[in-house]
């Protein structure tokens, strides 16, 4: 049996069909089946696409991409998920459109949702803000869609919110299960998710959040480890903390870097704002209020400064079991040496995990492919083994 | 018989043969036959994806778009009307090209066109100049054609000239005939095509212009008002008034927007700018004179001030056909109250037409792919009938 | 027998293996054969297109590009090439992406290469620089394909780097084949590469540079003029008389344009920027020091304006064979009294040889194409082979 159609065998013992026409907004609206049948799907597609098979579900749509921030990885690997499954991808580049105007969001969703298929947004630059968007985007695409306006509804990928990166923080924990031999290897697992300082400021708290909020699900041990300040949401770790207590793992908070990589089998150290700077920003953002923004700034790289002893160097990296903890990076790290004088990882370090690290990004377009296939295809398991069975090759000659 | 093949057994009755290898410009140059066989093939197509069925026509090739004003909605449209016929489109940023370097538009036309099967040119800023840059691009590439530098001949959609709004327009009236439960049902109706009062300044005429020189083709009694000084182009006037009597409606112009609402079956308000300011801003523009520019805003802006009343309001809606004339606008409105402080129409009468007012937007995508499919298919009747009989599935699963 | 298996016949008879899997940085890289199939396959897959017939390998499939630079030509070429084969393009625009955050081009290279099947790269800016940018991002990911980080192995073309411009050279050279009828027929004929006044200053020497490099392996009298002090490199001056040596033909440099261009078949007048004062601009740039850059621009202007006769006049085409020397430019020229005032060429010049030298762009993306396809496909002669005998249709109806 190959591996397609063994993973296509799993993904039929699950229940999933709540995702079909559903969003995807945060892992931890999912099910830990349908959580586990994004994963199968992914591989599932990957080995499909390493074995020269086509993997199109459709022969023409779209695939509609927001970002309101920059991005290079996330906007490839989108653009790779939908390619993949035959969508093009139509970018909505607000710069070059009529939403300065004063359009509403209401409006904007059904007037590039006539043949949208599918839609990504990422939108991580508030507190507050994000979520709140893809949300009323996603209203009304669903409104348009029951008026009869929209001939099918759309689905939402979240690209990256305020609260969650659930395309990032999957691939990362798909990683981490191939990397151990299977999910069965995990339990037990000291994961430390660390802040550490970053000469930047302002980055989102998304990855961390996303991150206590799945690994917590595996029954790992996960510590979050910041400075004083630097607390990220407390629904977030409330849900960890329920995750934790569900699958026998467990979630702690520490205080100090050193505490959380003792021991620790994975390490996620990685900086980001604290909650309330952020919550601060949005008010000055919103009251336009461009010089409290720029004192705030200042005032927050000051802080990080404080912190310059948060960082993943050779030495930390001995605390870990054995010194060999697999280290993770959503990318770009802030390299001391390399992209920066001080930063949140040494370039030995960085540079000794540099293949893993690109196999943990190389799962992106797998997720976010598989997110899309459980929205859009009724009986995902049949269409795995249907085009297996039917053998069209992705590249003909 | 399905709706897709009565619509194609009703497409082989009309005579529209000039239409294949033609391009697209202005509604009047067509005739009655080959309007009627757009708005046909668009409901074909949008019959045929509504039930899942592929209407691809090409396995490869290029549509090519060129903005020269900001867009959204039409961008959306003309992108998913190249999927929908399995075109792929090509935006010729002309910040990212070499334009700059001073080459002409006849070799620009070529050099984007190799592989062009249709192009797309949105060209609305400047009276006088739109259209002619359409005419001269497209010169350009038949000449290319003739001389073998091309080895086929892109076809244009006019996505906005300064002149007509073909795609605007045409999906305007597809609107009404569905509202109105068919072609038939529309003589004698009458249109309030009126100015609007709006906080912005220089809006294009192509849709008033579009509109009077589409909707008199059908019997109905089109009406035109404006403040003095916000006339349209004469020549478009003169087109409405011919087409007015050669299909037993009427071509109207009034003074004030009551007159015109006054028992309206439908009423399509919206602000322009006056056709002679926009000449003085052409000329002003091509030679460079942008502090001429900058008071002839003012003085448009003051000007535009003064006719605040000229706007779409409960009271001005209940002068309509039982208070409940059809609301048209192309999108995005300034709203009263939403999005601007005083505009072309009441937050409370535009929440009312969301709805229809979306599915009027919702034809444009189908009315270009019709506009492309026309232009290169030669007997678009068979293919219609050939891709219902395939039955190849947009979403295979 | 078609003419495109005509060809595909020819193409079994190349020794052609080792370009499978390889990537296309300089034309000299390469076989006389290698260069022979790559003129064999454009002919073919523009022989089948112009029959209708499909020419796509990839059923998805990504062409990811880079623009390090402003482009048109070779913007819409490569989009060409990718959509004819199936591929969808994808381009990094780094301005829009997390570059800046100081990440290395290794992980740019594959952050953005999961599912990129050919990688196109246009940087001509800085001597020194452009190449090895290229070098740099194609040894990262080939790395990242020997480290399982990769599914597959993207191949190169260079779309302009500072040492040669091979898609424009071959492009330009297969006209040259076609108009002369025949590879054959070139033996002995004179090719002037001159240099040409221009207002504009620091045009990349890659395209003298790929002319001599490329022209000189048909057994032609190549000729390059210039003024004193806008010599090329001399590593390519190098390879040029290599080539000739071996082919029979010659290499020689003059002093005046009028020597040059005395009894020439062909010429090709047109501007570049002089060496060494390309290395001072690269030194200044790395250096961050704008305003020894302007400082330079000025000098170099001033240096250009003292050759204002170096331009291809009227009385200049007089000297070529006949008076009529085939006439080429990569464009767009600068273009006097049309363009500019003074420049590379008179308009009545270029007006009366528009019509080939829009020809001479049409290979471009069937080059591009046909390098991309020697790269992923074992046997190619077998597909074209295929792809006639399957007779898939472009256009369907």
């Amino acid at each position: 049996m190959s591996k397609a159609t063994e993973l296509a065998r799993h993904l039929e013992t699950l229940h999933i069909n709540n995702m079909y026409k559903n969003d995807f907004y945060w892992t931890w609206d999912k099910t830990d089946e349908e959580i586990d049948a994004i994963f199968t799907v992914a591989d599932a597609l990957r080995d499909l696409r390493e074995h020269n098979i086509s993997t199109k579900i459709f022969d023409s749509g779209l695939g509609i991409s927001i970002f309101r921030d920059n991005s290079t990885r996330t906007r490839f690997s989108f653009a790779s998920a939908c390619n993949l499954l035959g969508l093009k991808t139509q970018d909505l580049d607000e710069k070059k459109s009529q939403i300065a105007h004063g359009e509403t969001v209401r409006e904007t969703a059904n007037m590039v949702s006539f043949m949208a298929d599918v839609i990504g947004i990422r939108d991580d630059m508030f507190i507050g803000e994000g979520h709140k968007y893809q949300k009323t985007f996603m209203d009304a695409v669903s409104e348009g869609y029951r008026d009869g306006i929209l001939e099918q509804k759309p689905t939402l990928v979240n690209l990256q919110c305020d609260v969650d990166h659930p395309t990032q923080c999957m691939a990362d924990l798909l990683h981490v299960i191939h990397q151990f031999g299977g999910v069965e290897n995990l339990k037990g697992k000291k994961v430390a998710m660390t802040w550490a300082y970053s000469p930047s400021y302002g980055k989102p708290l998304s990855v961390p959040q996303g991150v206590i909020g799945l690994f917590t699900r595996f029954g790992m041990d996960v510590v979050l480890a910041h400075p004083d300040g630097y607390d990220v949401m407390p629904e977030v770790e409330d849900i960890a903390r329920k995750n934790a207590q569900a699958t026998g793992g467990s979630f702690t908070k520490v205080n100090t870097m050193e505490e959380a990589f003792n021991g620790a089998d994975i390490v996620y150290p990685k900086s980001w704002a604290p909650f309330a700077a952020m919550e601060e920003r949005t008010k000055l953002y919103s009251a336009g209020d461009q010089a409290g923004i720029d004192v705030l700034e200042k005032k927050l790289l000051a802080q990080n400064a404080e912190h310059k002893d948060w960082t993943c160097s050779e030495e930390m990296m001995k605390r870990t079991k054995d010194g060999k903890a697999l280290y993770l990076h959503c990318l770009p790290a802030d390299i001391s040496g390399l992209s920066c004088k001080e930063g949140e990882v040494d370039d030995s370090v960085f540079d000794r995990y540099l293949v893993p690290l690109y196999k943990q990004a190389s799962f992106k377009p797998y997720i976010i492919a598989a997110m899309i296939m459980m929205s859009k295809v009724k009986d995902p398991a049949s269409a795995l083994l249907a085009m297996e069975r039917n053998g069209l090759l992705r590249k003909a000659f």
